[in-house]
């Protein structure tokens, strides 16, 4: 056993994992990309002063810390590097108040997102972020990545639902941002600044987040296909151009959808058919969902479907919903996660179709049309570890067009180790460096998930 | 004429100025504080790359440079210092671009944020954070101060309006933040790390800020009086419990009251009277107005008040309008900032009575009560330069009350020069050693806003 190891067992017990078996499978993340692994512990603390403990025996050690919620990020950022502790927060996992006067909780970063949900529920309060990961993904995890989720165009993202944290600094120091009001601007925004920062910043250990009532009325949903993406991309901006603001908008391209149909063993509704899903809440829900399907069906709408109430509504959404598994279902899946202006969404669909018939390869394509994110993925065979060559040159030609379409290469899912590669490219060498400095005023001696995003 | 002067003057011409009257008066800002004062030379750059110049020249001659908008500032924020270039935006006042289709605008940092919205309201569209001072504030003042609003509650204030901006570092360098996107997670948030830094950062010249449709339907406006503060606040936390979502929620104590009564010549409601203003709007506006009428009159609201269009409703907002007006009639205006946890509002209200009491001084006080952000009031003598002991006195005391509610000592208008004193209080030891190391990563020699804040 590694003498930082020894010394984190002394200090912690049980706390401290060393099965080798364990430590191999911290090398990975729902990204499917393995790192050169070699964690020398994993540890898991269930309080504050243990995270400080693990943080100053890992900074007497000079070893690198890699925080770990449970491990379904999309980038890698969750990854082991060589030689270094791993601090999965998964165990704390409390809810240490709810207020419903405030409209806040406060959590431990190892929170299910879901569960917190789910306690809230009895009370007629949710927690709005909604990744689609959410039964599985923790909240720190959560704000560490900024996730995004289906209901943040309405909604807004994680970040919006910040209100302060409490971290540890990688000496073991600790740092209280933020505060318990809706509103304050003393000092510099650090809550912000963590919500995002993959680890690379700090350990968030707290979290006070804002909750919200479930909106009154009924949830209405609206579903169609189309004859083409391009065509439904145009439905959706008009849509937005109708003033009206669905807390759902969901876009599926043609190799969704005939993934979909295939893995639930439905006939597709016709080649080539692309495949919008549309929900309405709060007061003006039924009005505004009237709209949605005016709008829908004059730009050409098919197969309409239309639910008045949020358990049927789950049901028409289970069709998007099955992306990911179907996908699953066929081998290992790559998700990739670009963002263009929303005007510019027919554009980006375009410029897939034309890299997947350029590439040779399938590229399946779901969106959360809402604010211009796509989620084009590539499906891996069964079992591969590592992504070939023609997978990188094909995602080297998205992020190109995405980037020249005024987009970001990463909406939601963060940058990790998986798009390293191409942060430079859009943040510019002066305001990496500028990143550089900001990550030193935290970390000086770069020990917090060192190799990542930067 | 300072060397730093003249070499502005031979590079910049015109946009130099250095009369003595203008460069006296930038000693000082709306928040009535006067600085010593001693800037060399106010410059009014008209691009980016004029921008630039000043700040390699004041960079060169180790000048200290002060951002500014209008001054309309409320924290002595933009004042000069000794031998300062003062940098004034309120000439870079172009609206670069709109887009419907994308729901943003591109503007320079001298944009009145009225103005915006002005360019705005023939599309239906409307810039929602909205300061008091929105016809005669910058939006990159209200950026550099994280502004908020009557409509932030439920709208969100400055931050959450803002997608990207152009700034100009204390050696003259340009940094992009952010992007055209709805979401992005590539690198530290700076977009939101510059959002309140006043002015200790960057230079903003250019915002690409979120617009919205102007929400359908009428703006329905319920205003009523109670008997004294703690009824009119349990009337606002009871309109939160019913789930409903105003646009508006304003509260006036009695000082407030009185004050506004008598400047408008009219009788005052009765003696302890506090005054509530609650809009709703979008699709439920009407349905929401009605359940605030219900919550308000159950909580013994009288006198009460009902529009149901914009216009009408403006003129009831007209009795809220004119609070500072009736104040600033009187003498020199101090305004504070705090804001508490919504719960402890009517705490909060409780402890300014407390003070003006035991201090033996009117603190005339409104309210955004959406928000637990409140305004107490100090008016001084005509013509006071300075600020006395004794109001010193009752303001710490004020602060005490605050942090123990679990409050913040500005909500929105920033720490500047006249907060400085209880920052550490809020941010603790180490927090702000913290926040001085991200300074020096923007700005290691200190030129930026010296004095301010920090
Ligand atoms: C099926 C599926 C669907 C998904 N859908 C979405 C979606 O809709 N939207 C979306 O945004 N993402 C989505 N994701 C990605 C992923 O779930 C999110 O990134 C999630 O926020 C990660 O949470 P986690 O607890 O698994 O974090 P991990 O994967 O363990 O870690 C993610 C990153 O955060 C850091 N981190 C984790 N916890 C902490 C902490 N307490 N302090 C500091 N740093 C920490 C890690 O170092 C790493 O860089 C999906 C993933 C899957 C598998
Ligand atoms: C009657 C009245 C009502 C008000 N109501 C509100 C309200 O409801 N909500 C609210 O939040 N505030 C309010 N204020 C305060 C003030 O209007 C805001 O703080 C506003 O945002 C300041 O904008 P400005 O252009 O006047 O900035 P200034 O006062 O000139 O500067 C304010 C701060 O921002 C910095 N700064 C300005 N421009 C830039 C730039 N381009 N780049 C970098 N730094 C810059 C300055 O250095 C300074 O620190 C009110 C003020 C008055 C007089």
């Amino acid at each position: 056993m590694s003498g930082v190891a020894a010394a984190l067992q002394e200090a912690l017990g049980d706390r401290v994992v060393t099965d080798p078996e364990v430590l191999r499978m911290l090398a990975t993340d729902k990204s499917g990309w393995w790192s050169e692994g070699g964690a020398l512990a994993l540890v898991e603390p269930q309080s504050l002063e243990e995270v400080q403990a693990a943080m100053r025996i890992a900074h007497e050690h000079g070893a690198p810390v890699v925080p770990r919620g449970t491990g379904t990020g999309l980038a890698g950022g969750a990854t082991a590097t060589p030689g270094s502790v791993v601090l999965g927060l998964g165990r704390m996992n409390r809810i240490l108040e709810v207020s419903l006067e405030d409209e806040l909780a406060v959590v431990e970063a190892g929170v299910i997102n879901q569960h917190l949900s789910d306690a809230l529920a009895p009370h007629g309060y949710i927690y709005s972020p909604d990744p689609a990961s959410k039964a599985i993904s923790t909240i720190g995890g959560n704000i560490a990545t900024n996730a995004g989720g289906l209901l943040c165009a309405k909604y807004g993202v994680t970040r919006e639902a910040v209100l302060g944290l409490t971290a540890v600094l990688a000496d073991g120091s600790v740092l209280r941002t933020g505060r318990r009001t809706v509103k304050g601007v003393t000092g510099f925004d650090l809550t912000a600044l963590l919500t995002g920062s993959e680890g690379t910043l700090a350990v968030i250990v707290e979290a006070t987040v804002r909750i919200r009532p479930i909106p009154a009325g009924q949830v209405e949903t609206v579903s169609a296909f189309f004859s083409d993406v391009t065509a439904a991309a145009a439905a959706c901006a008009a849509i937005t151009a109708a003033r009206l603001r669905p807390a759902v908008m969901e876009l599926m391209d043609a190799e969704a959808v005939a993934a979909v149909s295939a893995y639930l063993g439905r006939s597709p509704a016709h080649p080539g058919a692309a495949y919008v899903l549309v929900q309405t809440d709060g007061p003006g829900a039924a009005a505004e969902a009237a709209g949605v399907l005016a709008v829908i069906e004059q730009a050409g709408g098919g197969g309409v479907e239309v639910s008045h109430d949020a358990a049927s509504g789950e049901a028409l959404l289970a069709f998007r919903r099955s992306f990911h598994p179907a996908l699953e279902a066929r081998g290992e899946v790559l998700v990739e996660d670009v963002c263009v202006p929303r005007s510019a969404l027919a554009a980006m669909f375009a410029a897939i179709e034309r890299i997947s018939r350029e590439h040779r390869i399938a590229i399946p394509t779901v969106s959360h049309a809402g604010d211009g994110n796509l989620h084009p993925n590539f499906v891996l065979p069964p079992g591969a570890v590592g992504v070939p060559d023609e997978v990188w040159a094909a995602a080297d030609a998205l992020f190109e067009a995405c980037v020249q379409l005024g987009g970001t290469l990463t909406g939601e899912h963060g940058v990790g180790l998986l798009k390293k590669r191409w942060i430079e490219g859009e943040l510019g060498t002066e305001g990496l460096a500028l990143q550089r400095r900001i990550k030193a005023a935290f970390d000086p001696l770069g020990r917090l998930n060192p190799g990542k995003v930067y």
